[in-house]
């Protein structure tokens, strides 16, 4: 596929921002390497002249954004969901560099679209959106100020994906990867089931789901496999409900 | 020499900065990523309290910025000057890419400083302005919108000079490289010899100066070959003093 399609599949979603300069500044360093794809998770502030004005000449990105309620809407039709992170966290994922988030991202765009999903400036990812991405990185930066501007690190991160995108070619990727929508859908019929056996307690569910989450994030799920565990969940209602008759 | 060495003898030079935002940007983006040398040629306001704003925690940077009259004055105490340009100009001089000129620069601040000069947001550097830089360099972005924000150009070439201080060792440079104050010196002084021995006409100077420049920045220069110059320049003047008594 050659480099312009695939950078066109690369998204990028801002979880909760909160300056709409932040915004127009993200959609020019998009356009300037090439990228297209904005989604907003319920901005603060948008529209809003000062993203208009950051954006430049970049108007045309700005006004396809995709204003959405959620993260997990905004990776409706991707495949991977890549969360940045300036701060060191204690997580059993792997935090990659910018460069190995643009390879493994260019990789999986052949089959779909991937997402590169930023925090609120103020306090980052939140735990659940956390749980949404299914692979981290970050910026290396100064240990005594690694605070990089929101529109800034968009920019350091779109130009890495051009920057790998120009001089690498890229194998298809060896997963064919189920759409996120459809991993939230497992998600959530997992979590009704669990609820229906009796193994979850809605009123004190504890850790449960984050971590059943971060096991399937980690292997990472196929479309085939999704229907799979679907279709076993569906065996479990059945076989609960029969007894419980 | 250490890593960190290295990056504090990287300066980052804006030449006639309109927004004093981006100037807080550039400081912001700088210290994200270790540096800390700013100066500053004729800023239009500054200091000002949009650049502080935009600093946000790289206030130092700010304060510690050197506010300067003229390019030469600000790459005084520099080896190596280059200049970053996001047209492709009808130029002798090889463009560099952001790695490339980062692996340069970081080996040539191994003997003294190095100036990455960016231009004015919109019209960008100026042709006497490139005239005072030994090598070029331009961040690779998209044919059909390739305009990126100041701040955030200083951030991509910060980030490529902190990725390849982190990835990389280097050697020693070959070159003894002259401080470019000293070849500010030595530009003056040939002018003035080539006025006196009737070569250059002050009153229709053509492209000469410049074209001389171009040979010298492309060879660059070292400290002892200054002196050897200057050396045959003093002679060449006292030889037509006697020819005129």
């Amino acid at each position: 596929m050659p480099t312009q399609n695939l950078l066109s599949n690369i998204r990028v979603v801002l979880c909760r921002p909160s300056h709409p300069g932040n915004i127009g500044a993200a959609a020019r360093a998009m356009k300037t390497m090439g990228l297209s794809q904005l989604f907003l998770v319920s901005p603060k502030k948008f529209p809003h002249a000062d993203a208009e004005a950051m954006a430049s000449g970049a108007a045309d990105v700005l006004a396809g954004a995709s204003v959405c309620g959620s993260l997990e809407e905004a990776l409706s039709g991707c495949v991977l969901a890549i969360g940045t992170s300036t701060r060191q966290r204690d997580l059993q994922t792997a935090l990659l560099t910018p460069a190995e988030a643009a390879r493994q991202a260019l990789s999986e765009a052949q089959g779909g679209n991937v997402a590169f999903v930023f925090g609120n400036e103020t306090f980052g990812l939140s735990k659940e959106e956390l749980a949404c991405c299914q692979a981290l990185m970050t910026i290396p930066a100064n240990p005594e100020y690694g605070s990089l501007n929101l529109g800034a690190a968009v920019q350091v991160m779109a130009y890495e994906l051009r920057r790998t995108a120009l001089a690498e070619s890229f194998a298809q990727p060896e997963l064919d990867a189920a759409d996120l929508a459809d991993v939230e859908r497992f998600y959530a019929h997992l979590e009704q089931t669990l609820i229906e056996i009796g193994f979850l307690n809605p009123a004190s569910p504890k850790r449960l789901m984050p971590k059943l989450r971060r096991l399937f994030s980690r292997t990472r799920l196929q479309k085939e496999e999704i229907n799979i565990l679907r279709g076993m969940l569906s065996a479990m209602e059945s076989c609960k409900n029969i007894r419980v008759k």
